[in-house]
């Protein structure tokens, strides 16, 4: 009996291609195949993930840990309910947070237009022509990625406001980002959840200073907030009709659908985030209405889910578009804070990886950088490979290259190249073998588009979660960040210029051998 | 028994910290221990190092399947003499490289200080006041990662030239590179070892078409190359005066120490950059010197063998400083195509990993977005955290708050925390639970300066090769890139416009898809 997945994939090229809009994927070289997929539709796994998609698109509880639904898809569906194949609600202590969403939205594209158009104004009556976003993790990560984007999509308009992003305590990045502001014409967002996230607060405290430093009037019209506490942000100084909610059942790294992209819409417009809101509505039409075998984020989390049991626990992602280099530090946060967990909804230790290493770099670059490590060390690595046939250039053959290398390193991870009964008879050439057989698959898109960017990006949220729910875990809690919160905090009275002593005889050691280096430089 | 890693750490804190100049690390909380340092000094693998840095250093062949010595050292040594301790040499074919690569110093400088100064000017006799690099992998991260650290650190004199990188046969890297440019005041560093790089000339021939664009007189001034092949910079129209030559025996990887950063001479100036050589040079006297209990590089790469051997195939580096957000892009590449390799140097087939994944982003900002995953999934994970003591700003408490943070990062992924037996009779306290037990250690640097960063990456440097020297694997070849490249030249004339049909079935499929969406956008 020859190799099954073999066997498919020589036999059947396509059989494993699936297709929603603009996005393409193709599983053909995965290490799983056909016979895999139409059984998983029979398992309990599959039963699981069904249960968990109903749950989730009609508001139930989703997220254990902190009993509440998972709402992020309602950003979407607040401004796009036709994309949606059956009735979808989100009811959270009997308050409708679509509508809330769909209030909030109108509110927040009113603000927008206001800014960009002008009207809203410094207190000398000009125009603010540049913002400064406050926010870490989830709320950071996501704005940015989308300002990087559609910056590179050259979508026009994008000179009237400028924005530089602040997310580490490190001053150094402050520093930096003031350097290119004048805080008489600088709207200052804060985003984040639960407005007690130490860093972007003691960010936010010296940037007040900063405002008040041009005089004491700017401060009090500069001053925007997306959050989930309303009340934290006005207790800041934060005026309520400046303040931008958002559900509780929304989770920080799936945000971005929302009040904490406040800042890309001023600079891009409402009806580029819109076009992002569409494409990702399809997404989620997509998978309300797909059995498993014809779901694509389904189909990949499924791959992920083999590739795990066979031990392989990393996934490199390498986008071949320049344009994409900020997508995999977005999605190391949504893949690894989600699905890196230790326990499974029942509070039973998990005794395997749940999650591969997510990780790599856009294509050319990958190639000159780390494949060799994939193409021919004993690692255990999935490879994704992306690419957009239609580029936004003219210069046909750079993209027939770039083309070429996205087919040729599929096709070479795959198939390798090995040597020859004359070469094997001499160990030299062992060095120049491939054992291929990598776990490949591939994602196109016809373009890059804001619209096709929200289809991929909500696909990689469905991912995870089917991913999680395949395995019964959470995907929407991360308490695992708590205890380094904790410590910090108490190591801030140790650290110099701080006296108190650390309680770990190791911290200690540190703290002490910063004392000692305090003169030197 | 107990479990001697605890109590040596426990007892002995500080016994695996180690100093050299700016640089500081500590191993206390690594799953090895003092007692498996010392008897590795007794180690056939000990003596295999030892032997590896005896000939790196007396330019004997260290890499086989090239039959070349590795001589990435010599251009630090060309001028810091006196920080090696004992006589050095690298003969190549009777040629004294590290003559040569003082000589290809001298003249650099010279051209570098006429660019700067404006002596050496336009067609138009006007200063140069840009650049344009063209290179990828190892002739691209390292200038990238320099440029972006020096000019994070405000050493002034920035303003005179801006630079801009361009590594991606992706035009769109390209268009937005050349948008901030003007082809009359642009000079072009060329930079590729081999000088046959696709992409590089690729992207040479479309910068050629744009110096022409702006008038007949400029190309012939604005070309710049770094090679080992002069004789091809030559055929393609580079004046042998601005050609900067280097030895076939530095690797792409270990290059930025000479010509291939020129650019970030010019912006930068000769005296920053020859401090950056002075703390690689430090690094080198002191892995020439120490016994491996106490050389740095040494130490770090038997903690990385021990892991390997644990099974643990993940190294997480998070520097707690902005300023290093390039480090992990920069040293994915050396790590990884350095020793990710699937034969010894017998070319003997390797069954298990020879390299860790490499990955990370900056602290605190990782602890924001995948943090969670390296608390609590059964991911086998080393983590290495960096801090700066001294910070280039004047925000003590920020300060305070971020050393903080990489403190309690690093004694939560240690110690961890248990549930309390009530807990524990509860599953759902489950979810709060962190293990700890994280192979952890940490690196600290007193400021960060060209100085104590050349000390930085020539440790990152001879770490890499101790690990390679004590697997026994060859850290200075690249093979496996060889058969993606090849495959790719063939499928230029296959994926559209090329009309040639590929001959692997998926790929088939691919191109056939590509075909049917040339109409969509």
């Amino acid at each position: 009996m020859k190799p099954s997945s073999t066997t498919t994939s020589a036999l059947n090229p396509g059989y494993l291609s699936r297709s929603i809009g603009p996005l393409h994927i193709n599983l053909d070289r995965q290490l799983y195949n056909i016979s895999h997929v139409l059984s998983f539709e029979q398992s309990e796994a599959n039963q699981r993930l069904s249960s968990f998609i109903q749950k989730m698109f009609s508001g139930q509880v989703v997220n254990g840990t902190e009993q509440r639904p998972a709402g992020h898809w309602a950003l979407r569906a607040a401004c796009n309910a036709q994309a949606y194949p059956a009735p979808v609600s989100l009811l959270v202590n009997g308050r409708d947070e679509i509508e809330l969403a769909r209030q909030v939205q109108e509110h927040m594209q009113l603000f927008v237009e206001q800014v960009r158009s002008g009207r809203y104004t410094t207190p000398d009556g000009v125009r603010y022509d540049s913002i400064l976003h406050l926010g870490i993790g989830g709320s950071d990560l996501g704005p940015r990625l989308l300002n990087d984007v559609f910056s590179k999509l050259e979508l026009g308009g994008e000179d009237a406001m400028k924005i530089r992003f602040a997310a580490n305590v490190d001053f150094h990045e402050m520093k930096a980002a003031l350097a290119a502001l004048n805080p008489k014409t600088t709207l200052v967002v804060t985003a984040s959840k639960s407005f007690s996230t130490r860093e972007t607060l003691h960010n936010a405290q010296h940037i007040f200073k900063w405002l008040d430093s041009a005089g004491p009037d700017y401060r009090g019209k500069a001053l925007v907030a997306a959050t989930c506490k309303p009340s934290k942000a006005m207790e800041l100084g934060i005026p309520p009709e400046r303040i931008f909610e958002f559900s509780e059942t929304v989770g920080g790294r799936y945000s971005l659908w929302g009040p904490v992209s406040i800042g890309v819409r001023m600079v891009h417009g409402n009806l580029v985030f819109n076009e992002l809101l569409e494409g990702a509505a399809l997404m989620d039409g997509h998978v309300l209405q797909s059995k498993a075998s014809q779901c694509i984020p389904t189909l990949l989390a499924m791959s992920d889910l083999y590739n795990l049991e066979q031990g392989v626990a990393s996934l490199m992602l390498s986008p071949y578009d320049s344009r994409l280099s900020q997508l995999v530090p977005y999605l190391q946060q949504l893949w690894m804070e989600s699905l890196g967990k230790g326990v499974n909804n029942h509070g039973e230790l998990l005794y395997k990886p749940s999650c591969p290493i997510l990780w790599g770099d856009v294509g050319t670059n990958g190639q000159h950088a780390f494949f060799q490590m994939l193409h021919q060390s004993r690692i255990a690595s999935s490879v994704e490979l992306m690419a957009i046939i239609h580029p936004n250039h003219d210069e046909e053959q750079s993209h027939q290259v770039l083309l070429s290398h996205a087919l040729a390193q599929s096709e070479a991870f795959s198939v390798g190249r090995l040597n020859s009964m004359e070469e094997l008879a001499d160990t030299v050439n062992n060095f120049k073998a491939c054992p291929g057989k990598r776990p490949v698959q591939m994602v196109f898109m016809d373009s890059l588009t804001p619209y096709s960017l929200g289809a991929l990006l909500a696909m990689w949220e469905h991912r995870t979660a089917a991913l999680a729910a395949m395995q019964n875990i959470n995907p929407f809690d991360q308490w695992g960040v708590e205890l380094g919160k904790g410590i910090a905090e108490q190591l801030e009275h140790s650290v110099p210029p701080g006296e108190a002593p650390a309680e770990n005889p190791v911290t200690a050691h540190f703290i002490n051998h910063f004392l000692k280096n305090a003169g030197q430089r």
